[in-house]
Formats: C-alpha cells, sequence, structure tokens
C-alpha cells in the first residue's frame, strides 16, 4: 500500500508560484551574494510592492523556495521502513547537495554548505526568519515521523522507540555532514546510515521490548 | 580506569593564549555583531599586526576559540560507555547552548542559534575558514571516534558497527536540533538520544553479530 503524501504543487499558481518560479531560476543562475528580491519582482512579472508584501527580505524568500524544494519530496510510507527511508532520506540529501552547489560554479570540488548555510544563518539573526525556518521543518517533518510511528505501530520497531529522536539521528547526520564535517551525503552514506539505525533499531531490546 | 585526554591548555600561553582570553571575554559581552578584531588585539595588549597575521579575520578568531572550547572539554573512556557518552554529549550540547546565548541578552527565550550559525556560515563562505573549521572537528573528533572503537573492540557495540556513522548520529542529532528545528539539546535529551542509540546499538542483531 502506497500513501503519497503532499506531491507536487497546484496546477494554478498565480503570482506567489510565479515569484517562487523566478526566485528559484535567479538564486540557481547567480547564488545567494548576488540574488536580489527587486530583479525577482522584474522577472515575475509583478510589482515590487506585492513581493516584498509577501516576503520582505531575501531570506523569507529563500525559506518559502526550501518549502516549496521539500514540498516537491514525496514520503511513501509502503510498510518496507529501510526502502521508504532509504529513498526519503536520499531524496533530502539530493536537495541539500543542489542548495549547497546553486550559483556556485566547479562548486562539486568544494565542501561549502552553500545557501543551506545562508539559510541557517539567516534563522539565527532574524526572529521572524527563525521562526518561519522552525515553523517549516516542524510542518514538513510531520510526514517522516508519521512514517516512523507507523513502523512502530506494526512491530517494525521496539514499542519503546521515539519517532523524534531517531528521525533526529537520521536528519541530523546529513545536516551535521553537510553544515559541520564537510563529509560527502551522497547515496552511499544514506544507505549506511539507514542500514546501521535500522539494524540497531529494529532489534527488539530485552530490556524494552 | 580513566584516560583523561586533551585537557586544559598549558600555562603559559603567551600571545596566542592572551588574544583569545581577550576574544572570548569581548565576544560574550557584545556578541558576533559587534566583535571587533581591533578591539580585540588592544586588549590583549599585542600589536594588530600580530593578531592579523595569526588571524586574518573575525571568523578566523571564532574558528581558534571554538577550538579552545571544545580542548577543554574531557572525553573520558572509563568502560561504561553510556556514562561516558552522556557527560562527553552533555558537555558539547553544554558548549553550544552556551555558545548560542553568547553576546544576546535574554537569549534564554529564543531559540536562534546564534553564533554557532555565524560559524556555519563564515565557514560556508569563506573557504580558508571552512577548511580550518573542518581540520577543527576532524582532529577533535578523533576522541569520540576512539571511544566508539574502544567499546566496539570489547564487545560493547556489534562488530558491524561504524563509529562515524554511530557518532554522526550523536553529535548530529544535536546541531540539528539547535541549526535547524530549534528543539531543545538540554541533558533530558542527551540522556534519552545517548538511552536510544545505545540500547538500538548495544543489542547484538542476529544477522550481524
Amino acid at each position: 500500500m502506497t500513501t503519497p503524501a503532499r506531491r507536487g504543487r497546484p496546477r494554478s499558481e498565480g503570482a506567489d508560484g510565479r515569484i517562487l518560479q523566478a526566485a528559484h531560476a535567479l538564486l540557481t543562475q547567480r547564488g545567494y551574494d548576488r540574488f536580489a528580491i527587486d530583479e525577482v519582482a522584474a522577472r515575475a512579472g509583478v510589482a515590487k510592492t506585492t513581493l516584498y508584501r509577501r516576503w520582505p527580505t531575501k531570506d523569507h524568500l529563500l525559506v518559502a523556495l526550501v518549502a516549496r524544494i521539500q514540498d516537491e519530496v514525496e514520503v511513501a510510507d509502503t510498510g518496507d521502513l529501510r526502502r521508504d527511508l532509504t529513498v526519503y532520506l536520499g531524496a533530502v540529501a539530493h536537495g541539500l547537495e543542489g542548495m549547497r552547489r546553486v550559483g556556485r560554479e566547479a562548486a562539486a570540488a568544494d565542501r561549502s554548505a552553500g545557501v543551506v548555510a545562508e539559510l541557517v544563518a539567516a534563522a539565527a539573526r532574524h526572529p521572524d526568519v527563525g521562526e518561519a525556518v522552525r515553523a517549516l521543518f516542524a510542518r514538513r517533518n510531520t510526514l517522516p515521523l508519521r512514517l516512523l510511528d507507523h513502523a512502530r505501530e506494526r512491530g517494525a520497531l521496539p514499542p519503546a522507540t521515539s519517532s523524534e529522536v531517531l528521525f533526529d539521528q537520521l536528519a541530523g547526520a546529513l545536516y551535521y555532514r553537510l553544515l559541520i564535517t564537510g563529509a560527502p551525503i551522497g547515496a552511499d552514506y544514506v544507505e549506511e546510515l539507514v542500514d546501521q539505525v535500522l539494524t540497531q533499531a529494529a532489534t527488539p531490546h530485552p530490556e524494552r521490548a
């Protein structure tokens, strides 16, 4: 049984959709430093005031863009937890790698976290951006958390497992490597991570089962 | 058996020590935004050129400061893995919380990652700062990785466990909460995290043992 959740976006997006599309294209082309909100408005064919009313700074626009990218990642719940997590975290890692390289030529060679780090810094500097980022992840993470809840309910994880702590271990490992150690987060790593976490977690512990 | 490793710093530190002490005091007082390298030189009583030769920007100085703070955290290897990890990660979380609040009044109330996010952004923007941060964590993480290696060697972790992946799960969870979700990383959380990871990991899996 597959439950596709939150895939794609509405067909008719209106001004918001045009703005975000233009923002994505411009960010990819220019990178964060030379990404100007006025130019986004011009490209999207909307008045600057429309854009500023909705997203007052380029950081707010960046948060909206990340939300849009995240919403395109499907969280399938097929009953095969290892596969579902590998696919989902693989897509997250792929999305992070994409953002890391945005607007930077030859970016494959360096290990900079790029726009992901800019988002982290903007969230730390501006309380309202921070709130928006935290709300974004709280909303988005309900999907993988539900996946882990279901797995525990059907006995694929020990009854005492905290979905939140388990998800922190998984997503945290990816962000830690991207933002701190600079270690790669390719498909091999995602597989190794899921394998180790689930091989551990799927084994009922005598004291807890 | 306790093996204290890399604790404290040499008694006589000279100019570097005075600079880092002054930097720490000033950062604590002012925060990252209003932290000026010239003022650090004045407080430490060293020539600006001395300071700039050693650390050309305030971000370089910040990396050195983080190294100093990290080196003050002991990594004990007593043979009680759960306790050793809880103490170590508790100290890491405490250090991160301290950095998060540096220079910001009433910072306990908000969830900003503060200076930790500034370090992440500086590492992403400036290749040499990035290299310094990655080298710092590579050097520092050898200690907890050795702790996990020892645990595996004495059978406290399954033979197939990757210390690196296990450490990513642990440290990653803390950084993920601090930098992304804004969830707290107090002593309760550290205990829950170590408990869940080790209860999982300490259970030999039939296919892997």
